[in-house]
């Protein structure tokens, strides 16, 4: 950049601008993410900058000049010695949504890395990091250096967020969560993309939620933060695909952390839930696909029934397990996993058909419990959780159980309990129109 | 408030609901202003609030709100015990506007109280603290017990703005410069009524600036924001006006502390230039009006005449300067005032008439030459400024001086010609619109 470019580029000057509307350029973009990592721009200007973005939104390119920014504001991943092409998948967050813990090992079998930095639960909804912890011994933060070489011994490694990566997203996360700017989608791309992308993956695989138990409520909204980050991907060269799918129910049956990878190492031995397998066949195609290793999805998902069904996906997590710390026994025993002291059915009031719930308050219930995080220092129960006994569309009779409720704490079951029994729906007939699990597929073309 | 109101009242809320375009209720904006106000809530917060408060626009009944928890954010005056009606002036801020200091006197002479909290220069417009400033001895930083002994005894008083007074608009004021938050009708109206309505005045007449020299540049906006103050005094029963009035020029033709005291002192003897005392006449017949002292605003014109033409209002402007500790012969001998070493001409180039001029550039040129500030700290000197010598309008030979400029340092005298020289412009033919200076009246009906 000039001198004379260098001048222009005034905090005052962007603030104005987005306020009033105008798209900002990239290099204003950078100077606003540089200067508030380094510390030069203060936080109020970038709380304001947040909120000017939240109300204006931003254009495909400002959202990938921000991510860009952001991306740069850290290090990247050098994994150029694996000759395997990387991918990964990444979830907007759900509620019994465990996909991760299956395709990273199924995916790893299948000849690709899946080099997977994942998130801790927060709010209603359950983070890969916690339900790995469940797994006794199992370390999700390895140093850099442990977690490539933990990748390049089985092709597949889970980790949290570390420090290196991405600074500036965790100082406007942080920003975010104070000011009411979390549900902004150029805001939410930006935020997973630069940590997606430092990952430095050849394709990425993003399944948008959206419905009762996702952060985007609206088809419409989760579709436009989809074709953000599968653009924004584009623009940085990663070839990348985003799946809406919906979230009006929990995924699979279980929802805890423990409870959520007994239904893994279900899938993973060809069994499992029929929702959970399905999405993560499709989710596990189009990483193959993606990433070079099959030359259509079709294929990718034939691929994968099969990783699954030899048990070869099955082989990878145990080995994972073992390179980073846990009980690979677990994967043929998941009785060794931690287990609630007690269960306790909630019953149907009515009879008919399961026709709605509200599955961000399930979710809430599942924290209630201990599960997740009210706040982010609070520390994770790994046995607690919810067992649904019904599916939308079940029948249920007067009396009969749709869920099962496992609990350490007979206070918070009935803080539980309360929640629960309010936000199941069962009514008389059942509403004739189905939507699928995945409501469209948005591609980089 | 019940605590079950209480308990709704989150600014993580009204940041949401301010952020989607809502109204926010007054109890949502006291909590805010109030939280603020206590440290309660984050500057990022309210960095944020102002952001979105800026694009979404706060409708009348916020902008009340925010004008009352200001103004109930610190102490009001305790003026009960003079019998007299308290009235005040405001301006918006100009290049050249001594105006309060003909009024604040001329309208104690005529009976009423003008108990007048003012600012310094800050920008390219003149402060009237600054103004007072350059009398000798003249302290603008009264206790308020002595602000309100010197008015008891003069019937006006000229202070600076005090810790006690609103402080959630010094809080908030200083964000607003770093978070490119100022120009905003409701926002300046909280900010200018806030500290208005603590001086318990029963009538407030403001002249809002449109033009080249004003914040606000179109006249839509300065008529907003007059509606807006006009709208919210008369909530808070206060009669109020506001005047919106040409600011494309200097007023009169001094620009500069002591060169401006000096123009006062020759309306204040029955002189003084045209458009400076029209406005000053057309302002005081407002503040009499609707003070209660004349039954029409000509009535007040025509005291406010009587009262610059017999000596009383400058009789009023050297008693007060006494007990504000200043050296009240300067009303009778303004040679005693500072002086600049030198004076020079700043010639036209050309021949034709003045058509038009960037009147904040002169403003600049008067702050480069040292008379105001470029930081909060400056000192200013009171000695330099500008004497024009041509008004818009005036035909002007090649050759013949436009305007005078007095400094002290000829590197600043410099800057402030190659300002002056590009920003005042000679043209053959003079345009046959002109418009008054008065643009509209907006009254509290």
């Amino acid at each position: 950049m000039s001198g004379d470019q260098q001048d222009k580029l005034n905090i005052l000057t962007t603030l104005r601008k987005k306020r009033d509307g105008e798209e900002l350029s990239r290099e204003e973009i950078e100077h606003f993410v540089q200067g508030h990592t380094r510390g030069e721009i203060s936080d109020h200007q970038a709380a304001a900058w947040l909120m000017a973005a939240h109300v204006r939104g931003l254009s495909r390119a400002e959202t990938a000049h921000l991510t860009h920014a952001m991306l740069h504001s850290g290090e990247q991943l050098d994994l150029s010695w694996l000759p395997a092409k990387k991918v990964d998948k990444h979830s907007t967050g759900g509620v019994g949504d465990k996909t991760s813990l299956i395709l990273a090992p199924m995916v790893a079998a299948g000849g690709l890395n899946v080099p997977m930095i994942s998130g801790r639960g927060l709010g209603h909804t359950g983070g890969t990091l916690d339900k790995l912890e469940s797994i006794a011994g199992f370390r999700v933060n390895l140093p850099i250096d442990e977690f490539t070489r933990v990748l390049g011994e089985c092709g597949c490694a889970m980790i949290g967020q570390t420090a290196e990566i991405a600074p500036a997203d965790r100082k406007l996360y942080q920003l975010r969560h104070f000011t009411s700017t979390i549900d902004s989608p150029p805001l939410i791309c930006a935020s997973i993309m630069s940590k997606k992308l430092a990952e430095s993956i050849d394709a990425l695989v993003l399944d948008v939620k959206t419905g009762s138990g996702a952060f985007m409520k609206r088809e419409a909204e989760a579709t436009l933060l989809g074709e953000l980050m599968v653009d924004t991907a584009k623009r940085m060269g990663v070839r990348a695909v985003a799946l809406v799918t919906g979230m009006d129910e929990p995924l699979g049956y279980n929802i805890g952390n423990a409870l959520e990878v007994v239904e893994v190492i279900e899938a993973l031995h060809g069994g499992g839930p029929q929702d959970l397998v399905d999405l993560t066949i499709t989710l596990g195609g189009w990483m193959f696909h993606l990433g070079g290793r099959t030359a259509t999805v079709e294929d990718g998902e034939h691929l994968a029934r099969n990783l699954l069904a030899s048990g070869a996906a099955a082989d990878k997590f145990r080995r994972m397990i073992e390179l980073q710390g846990g009980d690979p026994r677990v994967v043929d025993e998941p009785r060794r996993l931690p287990k609630a002291k007690h269960q306790e059915d909630i019953l149907s009031a009515t009879s008919g058909y399961v026709t709605a719930m509200d599955c961000e308050l399930i979710g809430v219930a599942g924290v209630l419990l201990g599960g997740g995080r009210q706040h982010e220092s609070d520390t994770v129960d790994p046995a607690v959780g919810i067992v649904m006994q019904k599916k939308l569309g079940d029948p249920a009779q007067r009396g009969e159980a749709l869920c099962t409720v496992h609990f350490n704490s007979t206070e918070r079951m009935e803080a539980a309990r309360l929640i629960i029994e309010r936000n199941i729906q069962v009514e008389p007939t059942l509403p004739t129109q189905r939507v699928p699990l995945i409501r469209s597929v948005i591609r980089d073309n």
